[in-house]
């Protein structure tokens, strides 16, 4: 089997990521971020340190989800060099019911890594909806063209 | 003189970025931007492309600025390999009145950076703050610790 070059690799874990999710296992969810990853999420805290803040995360929020829901990524660009890449783009939770509030958005997604180990790791994380400066309001988008 | 570091470099750009800004010198704010950067602001649209984007929020914005206000870095960790980096930190705008809309709160910043004819140039951006999600409010933060 041909070696996967480091942006294919990058882009496997972003898919692994959403298998995961999808099937609510925490720990797999967890595997790909560096023990130290400093996340800027979408919802409070304003930032936070270490995989611990993840775990909790989806273990509060995953019993919310509905039984059976899609995780999806597009326009997921990636940017290597050498031991270091980022990548950019849009995620979204697609639910069987529209109105569910996991699907409420699309959001915005950064993600930094290093190669650790000979391992890609998200060291860095940043998931975010923009804001209306007219009424402080998260500005949700459920669609996008 | 001895030469900058990558590093160097790249907080350097932050630095000035910050000194044009603060100057109102929309040139010099966009100098450090590939033509198609892609941004996930922290106000609508969703997403863009182009430094032109850039451009045209900082005319909107900047004339409702107080004449006189800095702009400051917190935290800003610097990731480099070969000709690829990103950034991440905090970043305000203090203004002589703490009530002043532009002061309202910190943002959380992340930049990537791809070394381009030996110059360092932002390719991406997301800045934002988080969302209470009971409410759907913008979370702002006005005083960090």
């Amino acid at each position: 089997m041909p070696e996967l070059s480091d942006e294919e690799q990058i882009r496997a874990l972003a898919e692994q990521w959403s298998r995961a999710l999808e099937a609510k296992d925490i720990d797999a969810v967890l595997a790909d971020y560096a023990h130290d990853v400093r996340v800027f999420d979408a919802v409070p805290p304003f930032e936070s340190t270490g995989v611990e803040a993840f775990r909790r995360k989806w273990e509060g929020v995953l019993p919310y989800f509905p039984e059976s829901f899609d995780s999806e990524h597009r326009d997921f660009q990636v940017v290597v060099g050498g031991d270091v890449a980022f990548a950019h783009g849009l995620h979204h939770f697609k639910t069987e019911d529209p109105t569910h509030p996991a699907s409420q958005t699309w959001v915005r997604v950064t993600i930094g890594y290093r190669k650790i180990d000979g391992e890609w790791k998200a060291v860095h994380e940043h998931v975010s909806v923009p804001f209306d400066p007219m009424t402080g309001k998260a500005a949700f988008v459920r669609d996008l063209d």
